[in-house]
């Protein structure tokens, strides 16, 4: 049985003006591989509604789970939570348990529950809530979407909250092997390597070192004895 | 008028297996918006033809330029140019002027021209070769489509080489403020802001260090006389 498939969309103007570099797609990537969840495809969009719900209908459609960073915060551009609610075409409005939580959180913290704040209880109709052990306002999951925060502590505390529901598949497997060689070098034996190993995938990462280029070849799969086997190969048929 | 709008395409699966952090996009978006041109999307997806189209058509429709990164090497796993041909319905062989850079390259380096590095010199009809100084085999520019390579110095060579030939706008100015309070506390009178402002892009990037929340509130906008007066004006209603 092939493994869970999934999406990332990440919603933030910070990342498409160059302002902030990402690191919840790298966190999540690294976290689904070892979850044996397939991430196929990551898209980054604007703090745009129109743009967020259509990349919501368009990834939920298309992938068995879709994880969404950003925009679920108290302020004027944290319109996630509503345009979830228009993708999946339900209503959306403060809801008690998510308030409670809230409630709970100000209480011990001595914070006054303000207009801004009760608006991270708004929660689409038929979600459930993520748990937030940093910051108590919670994610949420509807159908196949889960929605977390933008905060890369957040996001995080988030993910592990959600993964520990997913049934997951078989961890995705690598060695990696450097070769001192220019891409243009190996590749013929590659080529012939990718074609014999076909049940793993072979990818090539060329690098340029003070002048001198390399590649790190990633030999990529569910069965280790496989992966083990076609290193071994390369490296024999490589001379190294 | 209007600023040019544009969407980069990550072509490899060493994103989304959580194996590489991103650089390129990182680096497209600071001097996509240095250059007045607006990164409205960036889509992530795998080695896999079928994706690789699919998006190009759809970016390449949706918005005025397409930045591609990843997939033009001379390995099995470098599918993009390919790909690039078939979406726009091409033919796709060995060209005379890209194969005599790889030539007058590899004459001075020593390096033998192979089967795998003549691939490099296949480019779509009707395409533009794109410069690269750090590796020679190029790039090119089809339609609205500009295809680089994934390996940073590379790809930032060509990024040059690219924005040297397009008519940007305005710059996208922005000023931050940094505020130490939680973005619950600040949201009512960022709110207010953003009505007035309506001509400016307001976000509000919330933070934690040790323990505390704060917030960077980022103005936007090509104006930056009217950033000025915005930033003032909030810094006064927050008493800071």
């Amino acid at each position: 049985m092939s493994n869970p498939t999934a999406a990332m969309l990440v919603i933030g103007d910070e990342i498409l003006s160059g302002r902030t570099r990402d690191a919840n797609m790298y966190y999540l990537a690294g976290e689904l591989t070892k979850h044996g969840i397939d991430l196929k495809e990551v898209r980054v969009i604007s703090d745009d509604a129109t743009a967020i719900v259509a990349a919501v209908k368009s990834l939920s459609a298309g992938y068995d789970h879709v994880f969404t960073s950003g925009g679920i915060g108290p302020t004027h551009d944290d319109i996630t939570a509503d345009c979830i609610a228009r993708a999946f075409d339900v209503a959306i409005d403060v809801r008690d348990d998510a308030r409670a939580i809230l409630a709970a959180h100000y209480a011990t913290t001595g914070t006054e529950m303000n207009a801004a704040r009760l608006r991270m209880a708004r929660i689409p109709d038929g979600a459930e809530l993520i748990e937030n052990p940093v910051s108590a306002a919670p994610g949420f999951t509807l159908g196949n979407v889960h929605v977390m925060a933008g905060v890369p502590l957040v996001f995080q505390a988030m993910v592990a909250s959600v993964l520990a529901t997913l049934v997951g598949g078989q961890p995705l497997l690598s060695q990696t092997l450097r070769v001192d060689r220019g891409e243009g070098e190996i590749a013929a034996t590659l080529s012939a390597l990718a074609e014999k190993y076909s049940d793993l995938s072979i990818g090539c990462y060329p690098f340029q070192n003070n002048g001198v280029f390399g590649a790190n070849v990633v030999l990529r799969g569910a069965d280790g004895a496989r992966i083990d086997a076609a290193t071994t190969e390369l490296a024999r048929d490589l001379g190294l």
